[in-house]
Order: structure tokens, then sequence, then C-alpha cells
């Protein structure tokens, strides 16, 4: 690799940045891709990609109208689906999601949730027959499917979802039916006007009884002239806050009928006499959430680094200011403030990119186990895929936005991608389990610990060791560059413990003040999400550092080193309530803490730039004006500026029709 | 008022909500607005607005392309100027705003600037024969004006502004010019497409010898053709995160002339032999900036409400999860993580509207006595504007997605307004000074006051008084109901001045150890934020309370008291590091200030509906299918869904293109 990215012609604020960088850039981009072929692996598929005449946008794809966005992503699908064979499909944590965002951008397409939800879901859900059956048309682009479940009124709670199916034994079909205005099914992607297939789930009816949610396939256009069949209302459900180039769509049954056979019978089955079989193992049916949250940690990770590249790197070019008058302005990335907004974003980055590894491993390991029916991990990866989901999605938001912020009024132009980053990356907090549902249900596991360690009965997951530790009486934080980071994680295990075993006990305390157990649960519920929060935080912090413990170049090291304590301080510090609890640190050990912040801040300055480098993102997969590798901003503005459809003609229409008029008889009055 | 906005069809939830309100809504909103008389000049407006034919959107703006807003905001804009006679002009905090968002929505218009800087600037700094000839071609709309100050690469730092205009004696010209890319003027409200004619900041040479900024009348485009004029380029800066409607612009001169008179000279000059006279004053310039930053504190907060209303409605008709099995899941406003969520800002809400009253009144007096040449408060109100500008925008942005979030999937569409909301607010943090750097324009002020104080030299601005106080040894407070407002407030003041005092003995230590100056501001510069920012949520908490005491109504009162012990004790919850130094408060005592919160968030439950109510938003100005009044939002979704462009058709050119073809093809391999 060229050193630390210098090229000819760059910016030369960047290129001093780059030089007087204390480490290799390349190595260290090596630690965090997991190895020299990966990142080989990474520049081919780049290489690759740009080489594809059909993979490239006419022009950048924020000056398109949705329509324009709709067509173009759909013309763009059908090629990068043709393509899969460069890349190592089985992949689905690195070379899937880098080729499809080099293709695709932040943007959705027709088939998004074909790859994502549907062929899982026939894989998780068909039996034998069926799988025969469906998996070779998805697999082979013969039909588009999604997957419907959400409906207008009905979210996370999917047992309460309206939609029927009835079992009629006289024709040996399912009835698919919305029952009201709130059943319409809502929010699926490619479900508007891409897909001709849905996965549905949909309350089972058989005699008048209800069997509980069940899935079933349903065509919903004819597959030749793509008409939508009698009996299926369908259309996109209007423009959101990102994702324009997606149709996700309404879906509206008027007694439609499909064959029982559409009914997914894996692990439930309808016989033609009506008969009902029951599911053996209702654990199977988490499969393809986990999948989902398990990949989105190290997605929405990816988002968040981006945005802390184009923050740093922006940073170093932007000058304001001046500290010495006659000098020249300062460049932004001096300011501490800018520091303090950026880098613990940074810190974060690096954090939740390994914590994503752990996941992987493990979400690897309930896979093949559940090939062969064992379920043992299963509720540890559910569990850890959920907090994980909520906290990453949540700091990576908060991240996005304070790196867009962190770049004045350009970061509010679309030519620096942070707007679409975060739309992008929030909408992560709602989808796969809305987050504070999701903290609910790690609490619900934290809570039965501590009552487990509190009866002396407990058998803990690793995860949850740490509740038992003996706690100390006293911090032994001193100043932050002579503490190791085994006592910061004591720490911080600290600062969780107090928020799981204070909560626990306002629980019990709720309780015995004669709140009903759901009550006592709902009063406390900010708190236990706080805990779960903190827990997720905690064990981030110990895999990082377990990770970090592989590397062996010393000045790699020294980098990650000062991250993680980074990530450790500062989120110590905000969690301030709990720390100085029972005296475990003084204000003078706090003072510290906040004073570590600050001077990792200068510490981490002069290799800044370098160390956004080493995520290895190209121009291309930036897609930002403001984070271009070469720091060349503002010419680049005014080229991108140039595509806006307003400046197709020097004088709008809007002049002869409305403001000229009104002018001449302006002037005409005076 | 007809009872608490109940009406026959209304959504039975909502009805429901309203039917139980412990007070009346009415009341408390001629308490908000400031008497009966203004509330119904609010529905007067409201009613005149909906009443004229050429001030409605054709369809919803949020499906039109962004030509096709500037085309119907240009529409619009000479409509309404046309009508601005309906409303009391001079009332720029409330009819002027109003009559605007009922008309503009959350969008700039090709007027924007020309009535908010471009007067106000020709009013501040023209001398009188200016006055005489460009205010009436201004105000009859004889041209459009906006205000070109922002450069590429320059922003809060004025002062490095590059744009050049050289005095030409031989001509008695000026050479405007633009020496680098960097120099381009940038984002100005409708310079792109609309203005003909923009004020210009830019560095007045003489013989070579810089005399600093100064403003300059410059025409842009021909008055006949709207053509650009030789020397001129300009054109639209392209999208936005926000206000699509609106053509920011660039421009860029190439040695343009203007005649000499066409520089501002009221408060300095350039003679025709090239004598230039200093100005006297150079406080007067604050002006425009201080004026816009005053509207904007109500403007911003308005946005926060209607946002927080949106969010409280829908929650109160949407139903998810259940407690006990076989009843009606549970509407979401019951959750106290839901109230936990929304009722915080829901009492921001509250606080910022009261304190933008005190900034008016500021602003006011201030603006009367400059008419006078008196300066004497001129400071007070820039530095509480500036610091109020800074702070409100940022809560009201985290509250606004907060709200959103809140709203679960919905909020991602553009139907429930947040999304426009969010993006229409948060460049408040930005524009008319970037918040840190107002936030620190403020630690100035307070590090000045402390360094006084300790010299015994001060001599205090009321805002400041409490920072002299004696200190209390340790807070007073017990449980949240039965604590006095009076003490929460010492509590804060005490939370503050720690902050404060604790920021500067930092700075002085800083110094001490041999940084300079600048470097100790620099390291201290996040404490000094957090010093500012407490400073001015306190001083909102002081404000808020005279404010309410102004109250005769017993059941307002109790919701009032309420509302501002949510924003006292949720303040003090989160500046934890502050409030419990040196002991001041007991880990009890912190316990019981989160219970506090806690207990207030189910206090105020059953009264939210009706307190949102009291903001008094029409659904015209709130704009949202999630927020309507009579809840009745599913079948208004699908509704709404119906103007989506993709919906023209059942089946998109997409399918005949591109996804046809692939799926033929797929099939024909099985």
């Amino acid at each position: 690799m060229r050193h630390n990215l210098i090229e000819p012609g760059d910016n030369e604020d960047i290129t001093n940045e780059r030089r007087n960088a204390s480490f290799s850039v390349g190595k260290l981009a090596v630690f965090i891709h997991g190895g020299e072929e990966k990142l080989r692996r990474r520049h081919e598929i780049l290489k690759f990609v740009e080489s594809q005449e059909d993979l490239q946008d006419p022009i950048p794809p924020e000056f398109m109208s949705r329509m324009e966005r709709v067509e173009n992503n759909a013309r763009k699908v059908v090629a990068m689906t043709d393509k899969l064979s460069f890349i190592d499909q089985a992949d689905i944590f690195e070379e899937g999601p880098l080729f499809q965002s080099l293709i695709m951008g932040r943007d959705f397409h027709a088939m998004s949730l074909h790859y994502v939800m549907f062929i899982p879901a026939i894989q998780g859900q068909a039996n034998d027959d069926q799988l025969d059956y469906w998996l070779p048309l998805a697999i082979n682009r013969g039909i588009i499917g999604t997957y419907a479940q959400t409906e207008l009124g009905h979210g996370t709670n999917i047992s309460k979802l309206e939609t029927t199916a009835t079992y009629d034994e006289k024709t040996d079909e399912f009835v698919l039916h919305t029952p009201s205005i709130s059943a319409t099914k809502w929010w699926s992607g490619g479900l508007g006007k891409s897909s001709n297939y849905a996965i549905v789930p949909a309350q089972l009816i058989i005699n008048g009884s209800n069997k509980g949610l069940h899935m079933f396939m349903v065509q919903l256009r004819h597959l030749d002239t793509h008409m939508p069949l009698p009996g299926i209302t369908i259309g996109d459900i209007g423009p959101k806050m990102g994702i324009p180039g997606n149709d996700n769509g309404f879906l509206i049954f008027n007694n439609y009928r499909i064959p029982r056979k559409n009914m997914f019978m894996r692990y439930s089955q309808v016989l033609s006499n009506g008969e009902y079989i029951a599911p053996k193992h209702s654990k199977l049916r988490y499969g393809t959430m986990v999948f989902v949250r398990s990949v989105m940690v190290r997605e929405q990770t990816m988002q968040l680094a981006a945005a802390v590249t184009i923050a740093v790197r922006y940073s170093a070019i932007r000058r304001q200011g001046e500290w010495k008058s006659g000098c020249k302005e300062v460049q932004i990335l001096d300011y501490r403030t800018q520091q303090y907004r950026i880098f613990p974003y940074l810190a974060q980055s690096f954090v939740f990119l390994f914590a994503a590894i752990e996941v992987k491993d493990l979400y690897m390991k309930v896979n093949a186990q559940l090939a062969k029916g064992i379920t043992e991990f299963l509720q540890e990866l559910h569990v850890l895929s959920s907090g994980l989901k909520a906290v990453v999605t949540w700091e990576v938001a908060k991240g996005i936005e304070q790196c867009r912020l962190a770049c004045g009024g350009h970061g509010f132009s679309l030519a620096s991608a942070l707007p679409e980053i975060y739309s992008f990356a929030v909408a992560g907090c709602t989808y796969e389990g809305e987050n504070i549902v999701m903290l609910l249900q790690v609490a619900r596991f934290l809570m039965k610990t501590v009552k487990e360690i509190r009866s002396s009965s407990a058998r803990l997951a690793a995860i949850a060791k740490y509740l038992l530790d003996d706690r100390k009486y006293k911090s032994n934080f001193r100043v932050w560059h002579m503490v190791k980071y085994e006592d910061l994680i004591e720490d911080f295990e600290q600062v969780t413990r107090n928020q799981i075993y204070s909560t626990f006990d306002y629980l019990q305390q709720l309780q015995k003040d004669n709140h009903s157990p759901e009550e006592a649960w709902n009063c406390a519920s900010v708190e236990l999400c706080q805990a779960s929060r903190l827990h997720i935080l905690c064990f981030m912090a110990k895999s990082y550092f377990s990770r970090i413990a592989l590397c062996s170049e010393p000045e790699i090291i020294r980098i990650l080193d000062l991250i993680g304590k980074l990530y450790l301080l500062h989120a110590i510090s905000i969690t301030h309530a709990n720390i100085v609890k029972d005296d475990y640190m003084s204000d003078e050990q706090m003072k510290n803490i906040k004073c570590g912040i600050y001077e990792i801040l200068g510490k981490l300055r002069p290799d800044a730039v370098a160390i956004v480098d080493s995520f290895d993102f190209s121009d291309r997969e930036l897609h930002s004006v403001l984070g271009r590798r070469d720091g060349n901003v503002y010419a680049a503005m005014l080229e991108w500026a140039k595509h806006s459809e307003l400046n197709k003609t020097e004088v709008l229409s809007t002049f002869e029709k409305y403001l000229g008029p009104m002018m001449k008889c302006g002037r005409s009055k005076i």
C-alpha cells in the first residue's frame, strides 16, 4: 500500500496530516479488517465494481427524483445480481454488504428484502417439498419476493397482527383477508411495485379457532403482466426520511385465496381435513430476526465509521478562527470541542466493529448448531444481538448526527452525504425490533440473572459472570496515563453492576408498594433500559480489549489502547450517577476522568486522519464531497452543485410566471 | 371554545383522553399565547388563510419534486405578500411567523431572506439617501434581495471572508471580486435563482489597504430578463437536508463593478477621492444577527411543541402490547419509557416558550433604545440571545428526534411530518452562529464575571447575580411532591455555579501549567460550553417560574407547576456530575430526584393530550397525519399514500425494462 494514502495534487493540509502520522495506515487497516487477504479482497471488489459500466450512476443519485432513483436502482439491482458470482455470497457479514454498498449506496432496492428476508424465511420455514419448489425460483430470480409482516396498526407485538388466513376445507385453500384498515400490511420493502410474491404472516383460523400466527407464501401480481391479482390492493406508501429508491408498500387482501400448500409447513401443518399439527420447537422461529440483527451491528457501525471519516478529513482541511492574529486560520480539528464531538465516536467505531466480530462468531456457531437441531446458544445470541442492535444503532445515529453538525453548514448539504448516512442509519433504531423493546428484553435476562444470583441458584452465561464479582470498596483510578485498561473495565463493571442491582431493588420496592409485577416493570422501565444499555456497552469494552490483545504491532497497539481508553473514560463520565454511588469514586477522581478524556483527545489529534484512513473507505463507498481522500473539497462542491436540476437554465419559469410580474408592478409604484 | 376539542367521529381513545382531562384546554391555551385576543387572532389568521384559494397547495408538498416545490413556493410567496395587510406586520414574533408557517409550511421561499435579512440590513446599514432609494424598492417588492455573507470556505469567522471590493477612484466604482474558489459566496437563501439583488459583505480595499468588512448593495440579474449580469456567475447549491423549496445559492464575482454609492454608508464612508471615514460605534453592527436569534427562540420552540403534539396524540391512539392477556392492547402513552421520551420535551416546550417572551421583551427594549443611539442593554441581549439560540436549538433538535423515534416506524414516514420538522429545526443549530461558537461567547461573559467577583469588582448583570450567592452546604431536597420550586431552582443554581467555578479554576490551573491563554481556553472549551449551557437552562427555569406566577387559575397552575418541576428535576438529573460534588446531594437524594421524574411522568399522563391541545396547533399548521386532531390516523395514512408518484400506474416501467425480463429468464432455467 502506498504510504498513508498521500498522492500528488492533494490538499496540503491533509497531506501534512498523513505525513505526520505516527503509524502505518496499512498495518492498522489490516488489523481492522482482519488480515491482508480481507483487505486485498476489498480492493479487488472495488476495482471490479468500478470496471463495470452497468453498475455506474448516470448522475449522483441525490439529484434524481424519487421515480428516477427507483428506476436507476431497478436497473442496477439486475446488473448487480447478474454478477453475484464475483463475490463470496456466503459472506453475509463483509463481502456481501460491501459489494452492495458500492453499487446501491445507502438505499434499498427492489430486491433488498428478497435476499435478506424472503429467501432466509423460505430456508427457515419451508418443509422439504416447499423448499424444492420455492427456493430455486427465488434464487434464480424467477420471482421477486418480500416479507409482509408489519401492519398499519401493528408492529412489535406480532401476536396481535390482524390479517387472517382462514382454512376452507371445501376448496383446500386459505382465504387471506384484511379485516380492518389497521390490518393493512405496511412498510415492507419492495412490496409496493417490485415484488410479485410475499411471505405473509397471518392468524391461522381453522373452524373458527385461531391457531396463532403462521406464514404463507402469497402471489401478489401476475407473472406476465405484473398486474395485481384480483383480491389484492397494493401500492407504495409514499416518501420517507431515507431510502427513496425503495418502494416500501402496503397490501390489502379482500378474501384472497391461496392453495393449502402455500402455508409454510416445516414446523406446523394443516392437513387437508383441517387437522392442525402444532410445532415442536417454537424457539426455532427466532431465526430470521436474529440473523438480521447480527448483520446490522457491523453494517451500522460502518455508517458511523464513514461519518467519522468524513468529519475528521473535512476538519483537517477546514480552517476557521485565529489563535494568533496574523497567522493562518486554525484547522478546526484543533479545537477541543470539535475533537470532543467526533473522537468518542471514532472510538466507538472501533469498539463496535470488534463487537460485530463477536456476534458474527456466535452467529456462525449457533447456525451450525441449529442445522443439527441444537439450540443451546440461541438464547444467548438472541439477548446479545437484541442488545447490541439497540445500543449500536442508537449510538451510531447520535454519532453520525454529531459528525454532521461538526461539519457546520456544509454538513447540511447532501454533498456531504451525512444527511443520507443519518437517515439510512437512524432507521435501524426502529426496524427489526424497536430499540426500547430490545433493551427491555435484555433487561428481562438481567433481572432474571440477579434473581438467580440472590437465590444462589445462578448458572451464569459468560457475559453475565461479572455480576457475581465481589465489589471493590473504592476505585483505584488516579490519572488516565497510569491506569491499566483492566482497572478501567473494573470501574465500568462497577457502574454497570450498580445500575443493574439498584434497578432490581427498585423493582422489588415497587412491588412491595403494592404495584402489580406489570406496573412495577413499567414504572422501572427507564432504569431497566439504562441497565441494559450499560451492560452492552460494558460487554463491548471487554470484547474490544480481548480483541486488541491479538495485535502485535507496537505502533498500532498504542493507538488502539488510546482509543479503548477514550471509549471507557467517556462511557464512565456520561454515566456519572452510578460511579460516584457509595463514594466509589471521589470528586477528584471524577475530575481526573474528565481531564483524561481531554488529554486523550489531544493525543489522538495528530493521528486522527491516519486513523480514519485505516477504515479503508474508497471515495466511491463514502460518496461524500466533504470526505474526499484528496481533501480538495471546495472545488468539488462547486462541481457537484452544477448537477442541480435548478441549474439547467439560467432563468426559472418562476420568474416569468410569478416573481417578474410582481417586481415590475412593485417598481411601477415608485 | 368547544370543550377540549372533542368532535363527533373522532377516534375513541383520543376522545376519552380529552374527556378525562383535569383542566380546560381553552384556559391553558390563553395563558400560553398571552391572552384571549392573541388566541382569537390565531384563529382569525388560520380562517383567512384557509379561505384564500391561491394560498393552497395542489397536493401535499412532500410529494412534489424539488422543482415543483420551488415553483409552488414562488407562486405562494407572491400571493402571501399580496395579503400582508391582513396581519400586523410589525409583529415579527407571533403573527408574522404564524401567517408564514400556515402558508409556506416548514420551507423557505424566494423571499425569506428578503424580509428577514435584506430589508433589516438596509434599515440598519444605509444612510438616509440610500434608505430613501432602496427601502421603497424592497418594501414594494420591486426587487428581490438576499444577504450573501457566507463563503464556501468561511462561515463564523467573518473577518476572514475573502471577497474583495476594491475602490477605483478613476470611475468612482467598487470592483467586486472572488479571488479563489473558497471565496465563492455560498448558502444564501434565494440567491441561486430568485434574487436580483444581494447585500454582499466584502473586504474594502482602498489604495491597497484593507479597511475590513463592509456591506455593498449589488445587482445580480437584469431587471427585465432576470439574466445574471456580466461578471456574475450564480446558481443553486444543490439539495440539502431540508428546505427543498428554497434556491440557496452560490455567487462568483469576476471583477464586477458597482457604483460607489452602493456601499452602505451609515457608519463608515468612502468619499470619491478615496478617503475612508471609519465608523464610530462598531457595536451597532450586531443588529441583524441579534434580531434573527431572538426570533429563533420562539420559532424553534414551536417546532418542538409541534413534534411533542404529534407524538403525544399518536401515542394516545396507538395501541401495542398487553399487560394482561385478553385485554385490549395498551395505549403506548401508558409506557413509562414513552413518557420519559416525550414529556421532558413537553416541559421544555413550555419553559422555552416563556423564555422567548423574555427575549422578545428585551429585544423590544433594546430596539427602542438603539433608535435613540443608546446601547446599554445590547451586550446583555447579545449574550442572552446567543446562549438561548444555542441551547434552545439543540434541545429542540434532540427533542424532535426523540418524538420522531417515539412514533416508531410511522415516524420515519413523511406522513408524520416529523422528518421535515427535524430537518427544518436542526439547521438552526448551525445557521446564525454555530452553537459551539455561541456557547463559547456566553462562556467569555461568565468567566469575566467570575473574575470580577473574585477580584471584588463585580457590577453584575441581573442574569448573573446568582453567581454571587453564598453556597448552601447541603441540598434540602427530600421528595419531589414536598419541594418548593424555589428550592429546586437553588439546587439547579448550585449545579450551575459548581460548573462555572470549577471551569474557571480549571482554566487557571491550565495557565499555571504553562499553557498560553488561547491554549488553556481551547483545552477547557468542552467544560466552558457546559457552563454556558447550564447557565442558560437555569436562566430559563427562573424565567419560567416568574412567568407562571402570573397565572391565577388553580387548575392551570397545577399543570404548570408539574411541568416546571419535571423540567428542573430532569435538568438536574442529567447534570448529575455537579450536583453530588462536595456531597451537596446524597445518593438517596439523587435516587429521589429520579423517582420524582418517574412519578411526575405518571401525574402528567392523564392530561398529556389536553396539554398539547393547549398549544393550539391547527391541523394545517401541524401538517401531520399522525398528529391529526381527530386521531383517525390509519385511514388518513392510506389516503395520504395514494398521492405517491409511484402509485400513478399499477405497473412501473421498471418491470418492462428490467425486472420482468430478469424474472422470465430466471423461470426459464427451472
